[in-house]
């Protein structure tokens, strides 16, 4: 994990005795690993703290990052989405940003377990500050899955991690897109999975920051009930014309996924 | 049809002749008479002009006219908007502003040939002028199925009366958009049809004039292909928060309607 002027170094990385399994050096209590189930990836996750959704794996099959491009994705936590893109796009580099310490070293660990540590840099800091930590208009492509909710709606517990990670109390929506707006170059693109229900405000805030929708597809859970994700893709400097694919369904009943969410998605 | 301003009466209302059918005297060469199948009504379309889509049927039933309101309707053509209205909603009173003199004519003809005139008003004016026709705020509901594309895109006879009616030659977006919200009062509902490929644009020229979009409903032709249509209600002065209906899929296979498509608009 990469040290940033704004936190300090969470964890120090273990020396690999090679006479002792990977995993088990690089897991800490309480944690598990899972099986990603694509080209052999693994990912350490934490029960007890915020595991990855399918909204993450969503926007890792939406993404389209080109051969050798540089890619950073917004509050990574965990690290699934440049764990995922490694193996699903041929981006030369992926870095992870995190505001959380223990989220970004847990990343980071994953990260070592999958051997993609010249791949994949992760990066302890704040979004609102991210560019002060990269130089701007340097990444071919900005993801993020940020957190989904206004931090007063229905808030429990603001200083817990899942809190964190869902609501912003750490970055709101403007900041993911400013810093997206700063740190994409011009013509490389911007992508999110959101909630619809604030489509509004996502695309105008897009627009306000120059980046323009050019791209949207909405999850519905089965074919006759409303969306609960939105997949949006925007281009820095892009003219108006937005293509709106077709709908991603994710059950054909309930329980049963639908085809397109086993063969493209591995569910 | 009432005479405003802008424009010349274009015709005069023929002197119904006890002896002789109605349909007959409202008809003039070329034009035919169709059966909307709700409620019994008619209306005459002219199969060389422009005869109306399912996108205003479409928008006819996204509509949610409160028993009682006024609603207008803006670029209303030959008037399938709020002739349909009047039949699906409880609109106390519904005009439709038109500006090409034949097919406002032809609309006026067709309210009467229902026995509309008492809750439909046809005016021919101009969009663009819309504030020195109509009193600001005074409308409940205001509904539009604008032209679609831009005007210089593949367009080519501007004077013709489909070109009117397709391209933003009389009205571009933002111009329908400005009037709707001169026009509605607040925490009225502005509704309009238009095509996904310009969602950004809708969306962001709605907030600009003070229109929050509060729900919207895509139209995908087959479950498993991109959306032609989008059916977008705003609220004037309302808050920011979106609700994104389930899908509208119009053909279950092809030539084959969706049950949603028998059922709620007759086809």
């Amino acid at each position: 994990m990469i040290k940033t002027d704004q936190t300090d170094r969470v964890d120090q990385m273990p020396e690999i005795d090679g006479s002792r399994d990977l995993s088990e050096l690089l897991l800490h209590p309480g944690e598990r690993i899972d099986d990603l189930e694509l080209s052999g990836l693994r990912i350490i996750q934490d029960p007890a703290g915020f595991c990855f959704g399918m909204d993450a794996v969503l926007l890792s099959g939406f993404v389209q990052a080109p051969d050798g491009s540089t890619c950073l994705d917004l509050g990574c936590g965990g690290g699934i989405i440049p764990i995922l893109m490694s193996a699903k796009t041929g981006a030369a580099h992926l870095t992870g940003l995190e505001i959380q310490e223990e989220a970004a070293d847990m990343a980071a660990r994953s990260v070592r377990l999958n051997g993609l540590e010249d791949r994949i840099d992760i990066v302890c800091g704040d979004i609102r500050e991210a560019a002060g930590i990269f130089k701007a208009a340097s990444f071919d492509v900005v993801t993020s899955n940020p957190p989904y909710m206004t931090a007063d709606h229905g808030l429990v517990n603001p200083d817990s991690r899942t809190a964190i990670a869902r609501h912003e109390i750490c970055a709101a929506l403007d900041d993911v897109v400013r810093a997206a707006a700063h740190l994409v170059r011009t013509g490389g693109s911007f992508y999110m999975v959101h909630r619809p229900f604030r489509l509004a405000e996502i695309i105008c805030t897009l627009r306000d920051h120059g980046l323009e929708p050019k791209k949207m597809r909405l999850v519905y859970p089965f074919a006759d009930k409303e969306p609960n994700m939105v997949l949006i893709k925007a281009v820095r400097g892009g003219r108006p014309r937005m293509e709106v694919d077709k709908p991603l369904i994710v059950f054909d009943a309930p329980g049963v996924y639908s085809r397109e969410m086993v063969r493209d998605y591995g569910f």
